[in-house]
């Protein structure tokens, strides 16, 4: 901390950067233990058939292998990370920033010290880097590195993602939306537009943008919307044909929290007090708005009406489709998976957030008994497989 | 066909071509009928969780989105292909070799055709292109393609991984070993290797490397195997110290078949009948000369030790891990797949025969009544997630 003030920091940065206060130490002591609590996710059995007598296939889950994790200032990160991939039975290679680096090395050490002193976990199975030029080097290892994990700003995972052929497992942008239905409740609405824009605005599953059906427009309901983010001190950029039609009650008391939307504020993350405003005709106006516009994170629709509802659920290509609730859910621990690694946007692996289940994979073992493909159909013989389902037990 | 003839393509190649010989047009439309049959892959909950009253959280199965499919001259693979991808609800781009360009276009026809007259599925959810350069602007489109299947050479499965950022579901190399314990039974270790080696060499899971335990060498054990791959017309090549001390049976009768071993050698996947062949310590040598020089295809171990055939299971990072059978089994149908996308080397998403499974992931739905996060602890309020697991037929 001595450093990072004489180095003169922002306050904003040093508090992130402070393990002491507000209870963080603890909570990331809590962290490790809550991972220790959670199930083994390693060497499970999720298929097993029978292919012939005394040929037997399974399949099990297993660690991915060497995991590259780079992460930004919080120090309390390594611990979590840590413990998520000893967890995973996954080698893991750290790299924090450079203003945590002094934490960084002291809980660095304490984990390896623990692990040599009271596991059977291999030395080297967790390292420290430290710097830049490592990690571009790293990126290069294709071969030799499965998985990395950026913690971080869009720049950050951006930057890597463009610079790696190893899969990245994370989300660059949360670009989320919120389509108000005309069938919606407005007080439902209402809430989770405030509280999906201004609980936590530089969260990823904040929203950023909210799109209202246009029967909608010019309503009480309508006002009512704006107003309440307003007066949670929202900027909404609105489209010109909203910013000019904005109704009196809100041009009069509120005008400084309206400003005219352009075009690229609908493929922005504000993270921030400010959100993009726009009509729109129908359900199905609005899957095709945010199937284009959105970071593929979490979406939602309020609506009364199911078959609206449904047809939304069912028409979002994002990893997390919401229904009357805040987007603000979209986090590991509210979907009750005791923490989490990240949150992918990817479309394959793993997406939305991720917990252990996102660190493992899993492999095929057959046990045989001198059995020969030359034996079966198709293969030269007259064989034919018997394909019996095993219970998974019988490993 | 008239074409092939006249472009003076191999004979080899025109047979691959020809899809009137040997049954391969029913066996085409056989592989269509089979994948209808398989089981749906979408809309599959696999979780779910009552968050709170009235909030509930699900997870289901989902299309990847838009795959890009490169395939080399076997206009078959078109028809399958196509089928899967239908199946498991994902738009395709389709790319085949220009030497069944012809056929190509008469098959998509068709396909094109059916779709439109009997199907839902959109006009254009599946396209063909014809050049080159079309596919190389393609691999630079990761925004809107999700997942690129090349199905065909090493040469062609390398070129994709290093122009793309798009992941790709695949293998170039198919580097099996097998490891012949001290504990082996001879008679189960012959058939399997020669059965490895010889039922088809161009397959992907046909063994390249065999690693002998040292114990073994020179033993009538030893000469029984050399012997029976030098009967198949196999090439072993050995590493010199076992070169020069060939048992004389094997140096008088069968001396053309015994060449020495390069480095290289062991990091080859010949598709011929040659074979790498190299002594050994232990079960735990093997592993580390496996996980060194495969391709994490699929690696097998010959003993009657369950402790050794266990420690192999456990230690090989491969898609396939085998005991006491060939490693040729490493094939979506035999697995009982029905089909296979491909096999899979790689470390994530999906391992060793794809099956439909490769082909969807999931998404997360949650359903509420008006709920914020800024309720709930950790949010700003006072409630708690109950996460209660709910029966998956839930919804």
């Amino acid at each position: 901390m001595d450093a990072a003030i004489k180095n003169g920091l922002s306050s904003a940065l040093i508090k992130r950067l402070d393990l002491s206060k507000n209870g963080k130490f603890d909570s990331m002591c809590e962290g490790v233990l809550d991972v220790a609590k959670l199930d083994d996710p390693l060497n499970k059995v999720t298929l097993a058939t029978k292919l012939d007598d005394g040929l037997n296939l399974y399949r099990l889950t297993c660690p991915v292998g060497v995991l590259l994790i780079i992460f930004e200032s919080r120090p309390e990160v390594i611990a979590n990370i840590t413990a998520l991939a000893i967890k995973s039975g996954n080698a893991a290679i750290l790299k924090g920033g450079k203003e945590s680096l002094e934490t960084f090395k002291v809980l660095a050490d304490v984990i390896n010290r623990i692990l040599a002193e009271e596991t059977k976990v291999p030395k080297n199975a967790i390292q420290l880097i430290s710097t830049r030029g490592e990690v571009s080097d790293l990126l290069k290892q294709d071969r030799y590195i499965d998985l990395v994990i950026p913690r971080g700003s869009n720049a950050l995972v951006r930057n890597i993602k463009d610079n790696t052929k190893i899969p990245v497992l994370g989300h660059a942008d949360g670009i989320c939306s919120i389509y108000i239905d005309e069938f919606a409740d407005i007080e439902k609405a209402t809430k989770i537009i405030v509280d999906a824009k201004t609980n936590y605005p530089a969260g990823c599953n904040a929203v950023e943008t909210l799109l209202i059906n246009e029967k909608l427009i010019g309503t009480e309901s309508y006002t009512t919307i704006l107003k309440a983010l307003a007066e949670a001190e929202v900027t909404s950029h609105l489209v010109p044909e909203l910013l000019k039609s904005l109704p009196k009650e809100l041009s009069s008391s509120y005008s400084k929290f309206f400003v005219e939307a352009t075009e690229a504020d609908f493929n922005k993350e504000f993270l921030s007090f400010d959100i993009a405003v726009k009509p729109i005709g129908s359900v199905t106006d609005a899957i095709i708005h945010i199937n284009q516009h959105s970071s593929k994170h979490t979406d939602a629709i309020i609506t009364e009406d199911k078959a609206n509802a449904e047809k939304f659920l069912q028409g979002i290509d994002s990893s997390g489709v919401y229904w009357n609730c805040s987007t603000r859910f979209a986090d590991g621990f509210r979907y009750g998976f005791g923490t989490e690694v990240g949150i992918s946007t990817n479309k394959i692996h793993a997406r939305g957030p991720v917990g252990l289940e996102g660190l493992v994979c899993y492999y095929y073992q057959m046990r045989g008994d001198g059995h020969v493909v030359g034996d079966y159909l198709g293969g030269g013989g007259t064989r034919v497989f018997k394909h019996e389902k095993l219970n998974i037990n019988h490993l």
